[in-house]
C-alpha cells in the first residue's frame, strides 16, 4: 500500500476506535453484555447464535446485530430465535465498524436489553482491526477448515478471547486433527480458552452458554 | 465509506485493471495459460492446486504463485508436487493485486510455462475487484460451507468464470444440498460452469482436468 492508503487507513482506525470505546462505555453504564462473533464464511456463525438466542431467551433479554454484504437472510433466520434482530449490509465493505453498530443501535433502548450478540462479516482478515465496543471477542473455526487456519490468518485469532471449535459432529469426516488446532490456536494466541462444539447435535452447547453467562455475570 | 476513500479506492483499481492488462498481454505473448483461485479460508484451493499441479506436471510445464497473509505453508504443501512455486506475502492485506503479480513473477521466463497457477488469499470479499490478468477464475465452495454462499458473496461467484463444490465426499455428514447450491450460484452467475469433486477420493478430478486443458489449449 502506498503512504496515502497507510496513512487514510490509520485515521479511520483511530476514529474507528475512539467511537468503539464510546459504544463500550454506553453498554457498561447500560449494563448490556456485548458479544461479537467473526470467522471464515460458513463456519457456523448464524446457526450457532441462532440457537444461542433461543436458549437464552427465556432468561436472559437479548438481541443480535448482523453483518452481510448483500442479503438479509441472517437476520431472517435469527429472527426465528424470537429476539430483536437487525441487519446491517456492508455493500462490499468486508467487516463491521463501531458507526455501523451505533447506526443499527439507532432506537432501540440499551436498558431494556441483558446481552447483545454482534455477528461480523465473514471474514478471517478485515474484521480484526475493528473494535465494536464488544466485552467478548469470540472466533469461531470448522473442523472442515483445516487445522492450520489459525498460523494462517494469525491478527483475527489473536483478538479474539474465546475460540470455538464448530461442527465436531463432523471431525470423522474431515479427518480433524483437534490437538494440531488447539496447538495452533494457542501459538498465535497462548492461554485464550478454547471451546468445542455442534449445534447440529447440541454436544458442548451447554458449556458455550455456561461462558456467556459467567462472563456476563462477571462484568 | 468517506468519498476521499472512495475516490482513492477508484485510483487503485485502474491503476490495478492497466497493470492486469499488461499482465494478460505478456502472458498470451508467451502462450501461458494462467488459472486463478479464489474462496473461503479452508475450501481447499491449497489441496487441489497441488494434487493439479501433480497430475498436469508430466505433460504441461506447470508453476503456481501463491498468496497468504503470514506463512509459507502453502508454497511449502505446494513445492511437494515438484513445480516450481512462488509464496506472496501480503501482510495485512486481504487480497492479491496485478503488482503483486508482476513482483513474483521477476526472474522467471514466462516462456518456460504452459501454466501458471495463482492462489489467492482465502477472502470472498476483498479479491473480487482485483483482476490479476488470468485467463480463467475459479471460486471454490466447500459442501460444509452452506448452500447460501453465493448469495450472501455474490460479486466473487459473479466475476468468477468457474465454480467447483468441494469436498464431495463430507456431502452426507455435512446435509449439503447441491441443488440448492447449483441454483444459488447460477442465481448470481447464469449459465456458469460447476464441477464437483473431492481431491481426497479423487471423484471428479478428471472433469477438472479436462477444462483446464481444454481451456488451455483453446486460448
Amino acid at each position: 500500500m502506498s503512504p496515502r492508503i497507510v496513512e487514510v487507513r490509520r485515521d479511520i482506525l483511530k476514529k474507528n476506535d475512539l467511537l468503539a470505546r464510546e459504544l463500550r462505555d454506553g453498554f457498561a453504564a447500560a449494563g448490556v453484555f456485548v458479544a461479537s462473533m467473526v470467522s471464515s464464511p460458513g463456519a457456523g456463525k448464524t446457526a450457532l447464535l441462532e440457537e444461542t438466542l433461543r436458549r437464552l431467551r427465556p432468561s436472559r433479554r437479548v438481541a443480535a446485530l448482523v453483518g452481510d454484504l448483500a442479503t438479509e437472510r441472517d437476520a431472517e433466520r435469527l429472527a426465528r430465535a424470537g429476539a430483536p434482530v437487525r441487519q446491517i449490509s456492508t455493500g462490499t465493505v468486508c467487516h463491521l465498524d463501531a458507526e455501523m453498530i451505533k447506526g443499527a443501535l439507532d432506537g432501540w433502548t440499551l436498558d431494556d436489553l441483558d446481552m447483545l450478540f454482534i455477528e461480523n462479516v465473514g471474514n478471517l482478515v478485515c474484521p480484526a482491526s475493528y473494535d465494536l465496543g464488544e466485552d467478548l471477542r469470540v472466533v469461531l473455526m470448522s473442523v472442515t477448515e483445516g487445522e492450520d487456519k489459525p498460523l494462517k490468518y494469525p491478527t483475527i485469532f489473536n483478538t479474539a478471547d474465546v475460540a470455538i471449535i464448530t461442527k465436531i459432529d463432523m471431525a470423522g469426516p474431515a479427518r480433524f486433527d483437534a490437538g494440531a488446532a488447539r496447538h495452533n490456536i494457542r501459538e498465535v494466541r497462548p492461554g485464550i480458552e478454547i471451546l468445542e462444539l455442534s449445534t447440529f447435535t447440541g454436544d458442548g452447547f451447554d458449556a458455550w452458554l455456561q461462558l456467556i453467562a459467567s462472563r456476563a455475570d462477571a462484568r
